[in-house]
């Protein structure tokens, strides 16, 4: 156990290293399904939440609602495991390949994004 | 043109009351290829950037760092042709799914997201 811990140190300290946390201490965390490409939801991690997502392959987000990390699906079931862990060119944003258990959305649809703009309405689609 | 002008007023008005901007008067923006999915990048938008993404069809953003509107690829010609427009559950995030033009990312890359976490290393993909 001790080996598996330092042998995570060092890479996460180089992901931590390579972002671009704003003001608040934060990232933009976009995730999206794997194999289908759906984007499922846009949410916010901290330095602990890009720690845990890393060390556990479980994603966990920082709530800001709640002012608490969130650890995804702890209460609902529906949680995500990491596929591929990636950042952008300038490391403000990370982009999470997942497998999404269930839904990701709390309303209960898929996707958080099932609002379109289609004829000049808003409608609710998926 | 008047007409059309009209017609267009109060849809995007609908649109703008519906989304939670920001206390900067933001709102994030995820840009995905429309037919293959590939997530392109995370940007923002205004209020004036929304309005003219959908008045015209061509996708515009905020600049955060130039404080400026910034419609997509006017110096580089890498325009993005806005398909659909999507809203997420809590209206603050947007979804772009679009017509890429050439490149999205100023590195000459597809992708903002070109750097991937593998083997515990940051990687330059794609």
């Amino acid at each position: 156990m001790a080996d598996e811990k330092t042998a995570n140190a060092k890479p996460v300290a180089a992901v931590l290293e390579a972002i671009n946390f704003d003001s608040n201490g934060l990232v933009a965390a976009i995730a999206q399904q794997h194999d289908t490409g759906e984007v499922l939801m846009l949410a916010w991690m901290d330095r602990e939440a890009v720690t845990k997502t890393l060390e556990t392959g479980r994603v966990h987000y920082w709530s800001r609602s709640r002012q608490a990390l969130w650890p995804k699906g702890d209460t609902s079931g529906n949680t995500q495991s990491l596929v591929e862990f990636r950042i952008d060119c300038d490391a403000d944003a990370v982009l999470l390949q997942v497998n999404q258990i269930g839904v990701a959305c709390h309303t209960g649809k898929r996707s958080c994004f099932f609002t379109a703009v289609r004829g000049g309405k808003l409608e609710t689609i998926g």
